[in-house]
């Protein structure tokens, strides 16, 4: 499908005649708002990527960014460039410019560690504000690492908090009660792209006394967020996934202003104190957010990161979800009609608002699709046991993608192209 | 100074005639085995550059490995990089890599996240393996975010550890008994440059039943560190001083090999996992070091990192060892006879075999001296109240340095250079 000739791909559709057809999408593309995004990244020739939910594409301006911060920052200036250049502020200001994003008002919002350790540090903070509670309630479908850092906290404080998990999403609303200290959720499910609504499910911890962290990984330039209109108490979300801030880029951290003055530091480093060039031997925690950082930053990888968020800035967000919806939503209506025929179940909710920017099927052979689908230079990627993840970053895709795309995922099954031993290795996949 | 013709240098020379001179210095600088490796990192012209201890120079060959990762690796694998790249292996390569500087084997030393949170997980892992000991010494004058990070881990422990502290660190060993859990240096202090006999206070530890957590901070890649040999416990050190990593450059961490099976995650996060592509909802630790890491590696500053790692790498560390103590000796040896006239306290020891590779003097007038240095393009750095310290990062500087440094030093008190009010402003100093 890669290498036919575009003229001859609508003849070889495997489509009902009803189905949009490729010069449908391609229409779509030729009216796309975001249309001149694409060229703002640095994407393979003939690549269809469907992985920007687990590493975004780089970013044109990054790699000089980069550069330019090793060669002239800190090549020329040296230790003179963390105030030259603004390095110790890099946290707070890529963090601003992340906070736009996602609804987080300036000094509210940094990026710094990773989404783990940030995880960390908010449940740690959540459980000191509330040293009554023993519950955290979260699914049991959420993004293991999350779980796992509750545990380990758990563990660590040794006083019999315990994680209360929810079988589905629907059912997180009725395990809040007046145990429980924080609802920990991750708003958009990875595996499924399955969206909690974040307005009642913090309406109703609200309710019962209870503080929430949201983890935006999936969110966060992908779909619209709004932290302090929804009055979210913490959040965390990822830099490499929709931010494109390039593999293991920093994280970022979120504390509603309300709760900066009581926030308690479990990990309290120097750059988190008051005054860190005073070097007191007493941790003095910083005002507001500051007290959030622990360490010196990691000048290069935020250069990256802010490269990254600074390409999402300059598109609108309402244009973005309209577009993510409109490019899972082509997917769907392409695929849906002849997934019991294919084997094919869909995993994601059939109302794009209800999802985030990707869309998945689940398959007993999803391993071996996948693999077959990426040998035709289309990557998207598995979920154990069975799903086949599909993410639509919308900067960088077109409308044509989703139905290429759709249509070699129906060719790979019906001329059985993943039934081959070589695609069912398992590689270590990411 | 730095603009003389270098033929007149001598004859201006502030030393008395029995002191080494300028040519003397240059003549060390002929017959130097690490003569070639300063034209291994970028340096600015005519800039002496004494605070590698704060943040090493740039390596040549770090732009283009950082920049080979995201045009080649990021921009044109995407997520295929994690395994065609070795990207997930990042952390624990780059810790072999280091480990052969500090003498760790292979599987015990990893580099990730910061020095501050690396401590943390090692000190939270060493009072799960001494659960009915409360106190963890260690001295007034360590860096603070070690005394901080230790505080904030006593609280959110809520078990009554405190802090046991030595005024000096020759009270260090009287400080520990067997209510010690742990006794936690910084094996060069940040002010002074004194070492500490990491095999006695080891030793010392051990015998009582403490064990040991040491800050490598100002030592690896300065000077031999054996930690196997000396039995240590655990360490945690910092990427961006000697190493040259870069500006925030991801720490290391290392834990004995027989700890390791008992080690007790505080941080749990996915990378840690026993099979992190499980993404299994309960945490199954893996084996060996590999439990301490908690997530995705930071790939860009770990492939600068890398490329620091690697400059060192291709020189002998007794070699760094020997040409660190001649060039704090040749400064030394220049300033001493003149300090008491200069108003100068030497603040490190006399004794080179017991300083790292740094000479530090106090003067009231510090803060003024050094940036009246500063001007000239001497770059040391204050530490309060009254600490000019100089570090000689031995890859990059020469011997003539050494020798213009102090002649610098003696002319700037001498002449009053540094006694002007614009000089006292006190900038946020690193």
């Amino acid at each position: 499908m890669e290498h036919m000739p575009e003229a001859s791909r609508d003849r070889h559709s495997p489509f009902p005649p009803d189905a949009p057809t490729r010069a449908d999408a391609k229409a779509m593309d030729a009216r796309d708002p975001l249309a001149g995004a694409r060229d703002q990244f640095r994407l393979p020739q003939g690549l269809i990527y469907l992985d920007g939910n687990s590493l975004g594409a780089l970013p044109r301006r990054a790699p000089d960014r980069v550069f330019e911060v090793m060669r002239l920052q800190w090549g020329e200036d040296l230790i003179a460039g963390w105030t030259r250049h603004g390095w110790m502020d890099l946290p707070l200001r890529v963090g601003s410019k992340i906070g736009e994003l996602v609804g987080a008002p300036d000094g509210t919002l940094v990026a710094c560690d990773t989404t783990t350790l940030n995880l960390y540090k908010l449940l740690a903070a959540a459980l000191a504000e509330r040293p009554d509670r023993r519950t955290v309630v979260s699914e049991r479908g959420n993004f293991p690492t999350d779980l796992y850092v509750a545990e380990g906290l758990f563990r660590t404080l040794g006083q019999g908090h315990r994680l209360k998990l929810a079988d589905r999403a629907e059912d997180v609303v009725a395990a809040i009660d007046t145990d429980t200290a924080a609802v920990m959720l991750t708003q958009v499910d990875y595996r499924t792209g399955a969206l909690h609504d974040m307005d009642a499910v913090t309406k109703a911890a609200h309710d019962k006394g209870a503080l929430t962290i949201w983890d935006l990984a999936h969110s966060a330039g992908a779909l619209p967020v709004d932290l302090a209109g929804t009055d979210a108490d913490y959040a965390v979300g990822c830099g490499y996934k929709y931010l494109n801030g390039g593999p293991g880029a920093p994280a970022f951290l979120y504390v509603a202003r309300r709760l900066q003055a009581s926030f308690v530091p479990a990990l309290q480093g120097w750059l988190g104190h008051a005054r860190p060039f005073d070097f007191d031997p007493a941790y003095v925690p910083a005002e507001g957010i500051g007290r959030t950082i622990v360490s010196t930053p990691s000048v290069l990888s935020l250069a990256a990161l802010e490269a990254g968020v600074d390409t999402l800035r300059s598109w609108r967000m309402a244009d973005i979800r309209a577009k993510s919806e409109a490019l899972t939503e082509i997917f769907r209506i392409l695929i849906d009609p002849l997934a019991e025929r294919l084997g094919l179940t869909r995993a994601s909710p059939r109302d794009p608002a209800l999802r985030g920017s990707q869309i998945c099927y689940r398959h007993p052979e999803g391993y071996a699709i996948i693999q077959a689908l990426v040998e035709r230079r289309i990557v998207g990627d598995f979920r154990a046991p069975d799903i086949l993840r599909f993410g639509f970053a919308p900067l960088y895709l077109r409308h044509v993608d989703a139905w290429d795309a759709a249509a070699n995922l129906v060719d790979v099954i019906e001329t059985r192209a993943y039934d081959d031993p070589r695609l069912r290795v398992r590689a270590r996949v990411t």
